[in-house]
């Protein structure tokens, strides 16, 4: 297709998108910013024999519909339907599982040393976002590959966005490149020159470079990239795409690694889009008339956490927040607003989100360290190391612990309990409703040792009885009978569920709402446990090594008790769809907790 | 003291760390390397007031000389005496516990922004190597860094050495640094400016930024540590303290954060030190005449690994090796001499080396990465995302895990089942020997899927009976009696020494090797425990979420068994001594496993 067919190509898509995620829900913004760069690699590139790597992955849509999927995108992110992000086995199209931020780099290198290893020809291209760049896995990779033979295109998708807008010096570092008009003035010259001869041989891309030479030196000093040792051009139009084939076609004949920067604008196409494009990052389903959200906005655990860290850092001058470019999803823009300087965002850089809290504990501080779940595993070595080791009192407060839904197994926070209770020195906590939250965030800061108090996506369950005081014990919400239910946090609902179910059937059934799965409340358990015939341990997280694991070691060591069964997410990677559904599939939910009840009984 | 008088000093403190690290043994090269700069750091600035912090930390023993602790190093690394790391309850001076690579930066940033925040006053310094500058950490954090306020003075210490010679496009950069020639030139000048006018003050410091910034035009073009927005100095000599004492004092009187590049040379004074700086990294008990090792060299699990793979990989053209800086530890140097194509050192950027293994599984190879079970605790999400969830067949040779005594609680592997086990799809296996670990090698080599294998830092225990074929399944080692003992991986021979200590007592007692962690062989170990008073399981790893753990389930949710004991590392951070000793304290060797069930029965 001509370029102006091309261009046409991307109103439709863009038409096509607003379409379906406006019903199913979806990344919206990043999407839309990708347009012209992906059909752009799929013009220059042959895919599935070039292999087009895309970081994150929650902007693949278009490389979705232009590889043949557009038909899914009805059941885009539903049980059973089509997932948001690259999958192998959804189509050879996708290279590799994308789901956290900055690795591409590393895979894409990976791939092409595999490649050369065992002399194969195609073409390892990743596109990663700016905000991407500030992980440190990106880092390791470019360093890396800077120094490795191995050739690949890595194109910086400059949106100066990751979800919230970028921060720290590469962010300031790229604007300078951007804004840096007399380079792109020459651009345009070297751009011309290609054009004039016809066709992209290797003489070409030698010329082209030399007018980059030209220009390096006089314009403007050397990119931090090309000190690591890479080819580096750009700024590129990224909505352009006569200017992004050009490119992508030098960078093609290129012997060497090429970083090309291309500059997008999330939202591109759609004004409300792009004019909150942080909003519409990841939305659920709206009008596309009015732009307006389809569901009613309900209070959630974020909101919760959000509302009292700000009062309680009204209180209290030692409380300072941290996240990792995650300020509004876990719902700290209002004490933001409120304590500007004392609200960290220290970029997509968790491992550097811990360690630095440990800098502000270590000064006195009370650092308060929001990140979702699924994220915070990638600090799990900074955890034990800058904390637990130290015992400092920095309180990790986990959003999107347990299923998240929607956005499938790369997001589900379905670890935490378990990589956080071998932790020493670490006390785990599960709130199983909105007071139940607030009280464990007032505890964790009287507590002066590292403490972890995880919470789910979306919708607070509220307190229906009087608040227990925090204080290390469980709480028996039911008296025992023949089956005692142990629920770690907002599984307490479903216990609950069961025991309703069950007592319908005649079973007598105790509840016991564990608050604490680390330390545990041995003897309050063991108690609870007294005279039943079975035991259920029922948690939104894995069950290996997680809080049944915790409770089974205080029976096993007896020499008679009731068998201990644990109840939670498989040993498996769960896929998108509704938590409530999935419950249901893997047992979770009420009536699968009584069904598998009365069979063991 | 006068220069002069500082360099006498620099003399004597060289011969006290060679007359107490011959003894003792610890890390020797890196800290004769920093002998003057630590000197000009304590000298220019005013500690525990200043926070000198030290990257990894093992390069912190001239610092430890000189705040009063000389005396301690008789028992250095020992039982009960002086860490080889920082240690904040060591020493007022000592700022952070360090122990792993990288994370200083971070760190330092948190306190300089506390001390901003409380409006207190005094320097932030970090001393970071530039082999930990290849970590992603240490980039997220200056990243960050370069965007906010909070003044700290960042030390480069370049040696062109981590354990080994440091790779990636970070080292050639500051390589080119060094060899400048005309800069160096340039700053002599500088300094004698400085010098002319006698002290330090604000004036001074902006023409030491004037002739700076006149040279950097000039000179070499921008560095990426200036493209981040940093203040960039150097190269200084890492071994003239009175060069040191002015580029110090003149961070010192700076507004902004500055980074200064010195160069080092590890060993430095003792040439066989200098000549063979990775050999010399980390020492036991030396000659200092002969410069020879006091011990006899034994046959370890590193190099039973080391060997085994270079065999495997001479029949099998798509294994590949992988490492983050630990080419040597881990026993892969005869690969690397053999097929240096496929053995790939990606510096100290085990997140980046996990990534990169998955994209070398993607194109059809099988990678065995090997790395220390300490440090594999940084790719924990990785491991998950790119390896498990993708059921990539990588395989992790995971050494050093367990106990690795006087190295300490930053470096012990007694957390890898419990990250390892809950992770789905991943095949979890211990040796007990090194017949073991070969045909466990070749079994994950046969299997697809991810697969870890781990075994202790140390003397290699020899097969004394027949290899069973790895199935799946345990080894009944000892058909049961009143008591089973499980053992996973090593700890099968303090089973067996408890056994024998039973056995003389009348007790008879069963002894079952685990082999397989995940899956367990919950059939064979069932069967194992059946008509027994009482089951233990025994690892080298912390007890929660571990062998244990994974042993409890299968049996607390039986109806009736024998109660079940879990031996292993206590949910506590074990402080450096031999492991022989820690395991006595700690109720892990022969005879106190007899004694606790003696006590159980």
């Amino acid at each position: 297709m001509s370029d102006r067919e091309l261009d046409m190509l991307s109103v439709q898509i863009r038409d096509f998108l607003m379409d379906k995620v406006s019903r199913t829900g979806g990344h919206l913004a990043s999407n839309l910013g990708v347009v012209e760069l992906t059909i752009a690699l799929h013009r220059v590139f042959d895919s599935p024999k070039d292999r087009i790597l895309w970081d994150v992955g929650h902007q693949s849509y278009v490389h979705k519909i232009l590889t043949g999927r557009a038909g899914e995108f009805d059941r885009l992110r539903k049980l059973g339907g089509m997932s948001g992000f690259p999958k192998r086995e959804e189509s050879p199209h996708d290279v590799y599982d994308a789901g956290h931020s900055s690795d591409s780099i590393s895979v894409a290198l990976g791939i092409a040393k595999g490649r050369d290893l065992k002399q194969e020809d195609f073409n390892v291209i990743t596109v990663i976002g700016d905000g991407a760049l500030t992980g440190g896995i990106a880092y390791e990779a470019l360093n890396n590959a800077a120094a490795s033979k191995g050739k690949m295109i890595i194109i910086i998708n400059d949106n100066q966005m990751s979800i919230s807008p970028n921060v720290g010096g590469v962010a300031r570092h790229l604007s300078r490149l951007r804004v840096s008009y007399a380079y792109t003035e020459m651009k345009k010259k070297i751009r011309a020159g290609l054009k004039g001869k016809g066709s992209f041989g290797e003489g070409l891309y030698r010329s082209l470079e030399k007018a980059r030479d030209a220009v390096k030196y006089t314009v403007f000093d050397r990119s931090m990239f090309e000190n690591l040792g890479f080819k580096f051009y750009g700024p590129i139009d990224g909505h352009d795409i006569s200017e992004l084939t050009d490119f992508l076609e030098a960078a093609k004949r290129s012997d060497e690694s090429v970083i090309l920067h291309v500059v997008t604008k999330k939202g591109k196409g759609i004004r409300t889009v792009e004019e909150n494009s942080g909003k519409y990052h990841g939305v659920g389903p709206f009008d596309p008339v009015t732009m307006k959200s389809s569901k009613e906005k309900s209070v959630t655990y974020s909101d919760v956490f959000g509302s009292r860290i700000t009062e309680m850092a009204e209180r209290d001058s030692r409380i300072t927040a941290v996240s990792a470019a995650m300020i509004d999803g876990t719902g700290l823009t209002e004490m933001q607003e409120r304590f500007p300087d004392r609200v960290f965002d220290v970029g997509i850089a968790e491992q550097h989100a811990v360690s630095f809290s440990s800098g502000l504990a270590l000064q006195g501080l009370r650092p308060f360290t929001a990140v979702y779940s699924t994220f915070l595993q990638r600090a799990y070595d900074e955890i034990i190391l800058n904390i637990c080791m130290q015992k400092l009192p920095v309180v990790f407060c986990i959003d999107r612990a347990g299923n998240v839904g929607e956005d499938g197994e790369t997001h589900n926070g379905q670890f935490d309990l378990s990589y956080l209770c071998h932790m020493p020195n670490m006390t785990v906590m599960a709130p199983s409703d909105n007071k139940e939250l607030e009280a464990m965030m007032e505890y964790a800061l009287k507590l002066s040792s590292p403490c972890a108090i995880r919470y789910p996506r979306g919708k607070v369950h509220e307190r229906n009885r009087e608040l227990r005081e925090i204080d290390g014990k469980c709480e028996i919400v039911k008296k025992g009978g023949r089956v005692v239910i142990i629920a770690a946090g907002k599984c307490l609902w479903q216990a609950l569920k069961a025991e309703e179910i069950l007592s319908g059937r005649g079973i007598e059934c105790g509840v016991v709402n564990a608050v604490f799965v680390k330390p545990l409340d041995e003897e309050g358990l063991l108690k609870a446990a007294e005279g039943a015939e079975l035991v259920v341990t029922l948690e939104d997280n894995v069950i290996t090594g997680g809080f049944g694991s915790m409770v089974n070691r205080i029976f096993a060591e007896k020499s008679s008790h009731p068998p201990v069964i644990n109840i939670g997410w498989p040993d498996a990677f769960v896929k998108n769809g509704k938590t409530e559904e999935l419950e249901k599939i893997y047992g979770l939910d009420g009536e699968s907790v009584a069904d598998r009840i009365m069979k063991e009984l």
